[in-house]
């Protein structure tokens, strides 16, 4: 993958994803601090960001700085260049010849792609748009495989906003592709769009689709819950018709399967009741600290570094 | 002190006070570029900044990178995930998982303190409201010694904004700790807040009230300013009535004792006349560069991190 | 050079100015990533920045990081302590006390100055208004040479904003210093001020002016092309008038004199077709990666940093 751009989660085999995963375990203890490395020594990951973000850019950096690698960074596009009128690619293109590497999150879909054609560093997406989120997709199986061994046994039920979502998009097809068996539930103006059905069934994805959490909780290993993303409604009215429908409590995991595990890309806002939060089964917040050495990992091969653990 | 929060002043002794001064007085020539150290190397400190700031901010980046380390930043809420309706326990874990400490300002008082409860890492309170300033007052503390030789032998005189004002509630009680007399001066509306007032009498501090800086400019060894902070208000005409109430000229310094001195946590916006800034007295700038040595002394300890100086 | 501030491009000799290209040049595999070097190891810049920019901020976090310093950064002046009514001069003095030297860039003609008189580490001016860019102009230079062998024996065409362009302003009169010929193609209501011109002349510099680059293009072995900076018009009926006035084509190119070379600090909107990119005549990407070498070396020298290359 060294000098290979990430845009879309099929840009990676079975065969990258495993090795990142593996790779990724292998960064855990200098994720957390408790050994260092300068593998990255004199390296520069460039974070472009179109739109607000703290996670994915917080943990990019931070897998940075872990790797002994250094940052630049537009948080912010209200302080960028496209203010003034630059195209896209003129802004990739400047800050491809200051860094290593760039992150890019962008409010359009394929705006990464775009990049990709004109920069001469990697490119990894970060978020465009309701399109594709392919780190946090490795972050996500990372969290899978970690809690219950393997990433294909398990149904994993997915729900809430399935329409807009990116995540959601990424994992659907990284799931097919490994085999593991979905669920999608959601009300029907938010499931998942003929398109992306049309996708995973001829990726050969073994999915359902349904309305309610209740129908599908006894036969769910991991319920991978998302957040109704206002931002992303033409129509403040549908998100309200919508807002609230889904809110997990230990009531309803009770009904779940033996081992059943809650994730979120966060942030949340309400679909999970706080009194999960101290249960085994809440893995959103072991789930947002795994970014860290998944990012490491994706980072390092990314950018051909070598001997790092 | 490593591993521990510090929300609030009272978190430290006056020997913890004493050790982090020593510590930083060794930290100067590394603060000012003298020499270097790699004591924090891979260690990442996170700056959390849900209000505007520079000083508090920099002054921490700016230690961090002096001990070696790395710094991730969230320098303004409007690209942070709360944009987004995450709450602050769930941001203040996020960030966690991503650094080894974090330094936060939030507008709300109280708002250190709750991060402290959901953090696996120590919580340095950057500022809280109305509330508490530590390590602004370690800073404060550090330039009243290295002027006067040490704390407890002086008048000290807070003027200006003692209701409002986090810098002065966190101070006064740090003084009250090395039983220094002070005097507070302050328009009637702008004066320390009766719930102060207990908590310093419940200290045993030697404290005084006084409206006018004349009254008592002759008994005063230290003169600290504070600006009157607009952003406080929650009544601009209020604003307007106390605006430019204070102005310290030479020819006010005249009637105070020898070797008096001057200090402001900055920014002044006019409490300070600019015709001082060149005299002795003039001790704010110097007060503004200690923030780096006192507060990589605070992150060297908060960190564990050993051999810097 | 060392510890001196560069707030106009007239602070150079030519001797200053050949010696910062020839170090720019041995910056170049690092500022690649080809090679590292730790020389800046403990320093910290400051990037202080008072109106949005992307291409000067980052390439000077980018070059600082290159060398193996640290940065600090005020990206956006929303989150700065003047929101507070602070003083350009008090906002200086106390990022002084936290860094090894300073980028300013604002928007009133001058600040860059009154910075360095209240500074106590060297100011680099970012851009002042309508005023300096000097990193820009030795980043022009070293195009001009790499490409071109010398800057003296070319006949340099500078089209487009050149009453409000701070980068024409100091291009200006480097070249004049140079020696070098220049044509100034602009509309009259954009043409150089009187005041420029008057100071060209006494720089004893060769200049001539037009209104189309059609009369010039065939003696042209330079084409330096800027945009028209909407943001910089009192009046916006103005801009529209002028807005679009100048588009380079391949077509215009053909009549240039052999190997001509289109540069532009960019961002462009417009001055340039993109058709033109794929050219060997576009130097304007090129130009833009070269930042990073060239302020490398510039900051070395500023920094007194040695043993680099």
């Amino acid at each position: 993958m060294t000098g290979r751009h990430l845009c879309h989660i099929s840009d990676l085999t079975v065969a990258d994803m495993d090795r990142t995963l593996d790779a990724a375990e292998h960064m855990v203890p200098i994720a957390q601090g408790q050994s260092t490395t300068d593998a990255a020594h004199g390296k520069i990951l460039a974070t472009l960001f179109f739109e607000p973000s703290t996670r994915t850019r917080l943990s990019f950096e931070s897998a940075m700085h872990r790797l002994g690698g250094n940052v630049i960074s537009v948080a912010d596009s209200s302080s960028s260049s496209s203010q003034k009128g630059e195209t896209l690619a003129d802004t990739v293109r400047m800050v491809a010849s200051y860094s290593d590497a760039i992150v890019i999150r962008h409010p359009r879909e394929g705006a990464a792609r775009l990049a990709s054609r004109v920069s001469r560093v990697p490119i990894i997406n970060g978020g465009d748009g309701a399109g594709q989120h392919p780190s946090q997709t490795l972050t996500d199986l990372f969290t899978i495989r970690k809690a219950k061994g393997n990433i294909k046994d398990n149904v994993v039920t997915i729900a809430g906003d399935l329409k807009y979502g990116r995540t959601v998009h990424s994992l659907a097809l990284a799931l097919a592709a490994y085999g593991t068996q979905m669920i999608f539930v959601a009300p029907e103006s938010l499931q998942v769009p003929a398109e992306t059905r049309a996708s995973l069934l001829a990726h050969g994805a073994r999915a359902r689709y349904a309305n309610k959490l209740e129908e599908v909780i006894a036969e769910t290993d991991v319920l991978y819950m998302t957040r109704i993303q206002k931002e992303r409604f033409p129509d403040l009215d549908e998100y309200r018709k919508v807002q609230g429908v889904f809110h997990v409590t230990n009531r309803l995991l009770a009904d779940g399967k033996k081992g059943i595990i809650v994730m979120h890309p966060l942030p949340r806002v309400g679909e999970i009741d706080q009194s999960v939060d101290d249960t085994p089964a809440a893995k959103y917040f072991e789930q947002a600290a795994n970014g860290v050495p998944v990012r490491m990992a994706l980072l390092a091969e990314t950018l051909g570094v070598r001997g790092v653990a």
